[in-house]
């Protein structure tokens, strides 16, 4: 299993670094390759503009999937987003780590995304998504530090239910892309859980990346479900397999 | 009516930009003070660490948030960030306009409310959150470009209801903070449509613009529907108020 794991945290000693840490430990341990993108250490730059390419279609206005199928044909990434690229490619498992700020990643993890997962049939597009995705048959998973705790999360609670919050990244970047994408792991409180529970997280997270090829996932509808105009065709669906609503 | 707009797309010629612009001569003819925040214009670092502040609190380790109320009580925060919050308190709306990238905001945007909605007691903290936040009294809204057409943003479309894509953005960030959101004005499959209805669009975005003081706006439930613990008192609530599930 070949685990590529994009880390999203300014602090190296922050306990997303140390599930990052014990992901790599334990996957080493077991024989298994891991690759690191720290965004941060990195010093990634998050902002999506003309710096993803080294070619131009058009000087004067810039069309940013116009330009993205242009790089795609004539091999015109800017070589950070082509090593990322790469990284996607070369993986069986994608990890990706950070605290939820604002409900959703941090703009150097939302950037990295932006960037990377180009359009032009290089990583979707030309009827290549969902799970007809580039990255068919390979497994991604969110693993997220959360300040509050589960009851402020749940269906009824104030900041609404963490499926919702999660979906637009489960469903509109991992699974969009192809991606099968395992149930999230989920630290709920930092701030206010004993070191001992902490441990005992760090065990279950090296116990998670160990078992990622069978981990559970979530149960996505499939492209043909839907209709030609991409409602689904069967109301059942809706109710059985689709995470939020 | 003072105006904030916060503007997130890198080409000026965009239809992003034309919308803006719409709302800040409509505005401005009709008597009405705007500012705006043009990201890329700016070269906004949308990157949130320790460039958020002039102050220092632990230069070991770096917690976010106890940076930031650190900052909040020695006026430590970095002067790009200080303007911005000062825009904040100047306005009495504010509207955030962005193409859908990823099922949410570029990541310049997604990283300028980062860095900007500061927890320490300035823009929320101690109490001050949703309807007793900071922004309370203040209205805002999203104007949006989407790539696809309405059916595929359906409540069985492909990629999920529009409303579950930016409730994390209308919920998360904007009423979290206290603003009373308005609903958003979507622009869909922008590059489908001809330049009559692009000028039909600009027609209703600048009715829109002037009509912020008694637009239509998304209803939450407020903190005293909810238990010690977070959670709504009356099940009855989550299908009368709860925009999504």
């Amino acid at each position: 299993m070949r685990t590529f794991i994009v880390h999203g945290h300014p602090e190296p000693n922050s306990f997303n670094g140390a599930l990052t840490r014990a992901a790599e430990q334990a996957l080493a341990a077991a024989g298994h390759e891991v690759v690191i993108s720290d965004l941060y250490a990195m010093g990634f730059n998050p902002v999506s503009d003309r710096r993803n390419f080294t070619t131009v279609l058009d000087a004067h206005y810039y069309r940013q999937q116009a330009e993205e199928a242009n790089a795609a044909v004539h091999d015109g990434f800017a070589p950070d987003i082509q090593a990322e690229m790469d990284k996607l490619f070369w993986c069986d498992a994608l990890i990706l780590q950070f605290p939820l700020w604002w409900f959703g990643q941090p703009a150097i993890l939302k950037g990295w995304v932006d960037r990377v997962f180009a359009s032009g049939g290089r990583i979707y597009g030309g009827g290549k998504w969902y799970d007809r995705g580039v990255f068919s048959g390979k497994r991604a998973m969110c693993s997220v530090t959360i300040g509050g705790p589960p009851p402020i999360y749940s269906d009824r609670g104030l900041n609404g239910p963490i499926d919702s919050i999660l979906f637009p990244i489960n469903h509109g970047m991992l699974y969009f892309v192809g991606f099968t994408v395992i149930e999230p792991f989920l630290v709920h409180a930092l701030a206010r859980i004993s070191d001992g529970e902490r441990q005992l997280f760090l065990n279950r997270y090296r116990e998670r990346v160990l078992s990622l090829a069978h981990a559970p996932t979530i149960v996505y509808p499939k492209l043909a479900d839907f209709d030609a105009t991409h409602v689904l065709k069967s109301r059942f669906l809706v109710h059985q397999d689709r995470a939020p609503r």
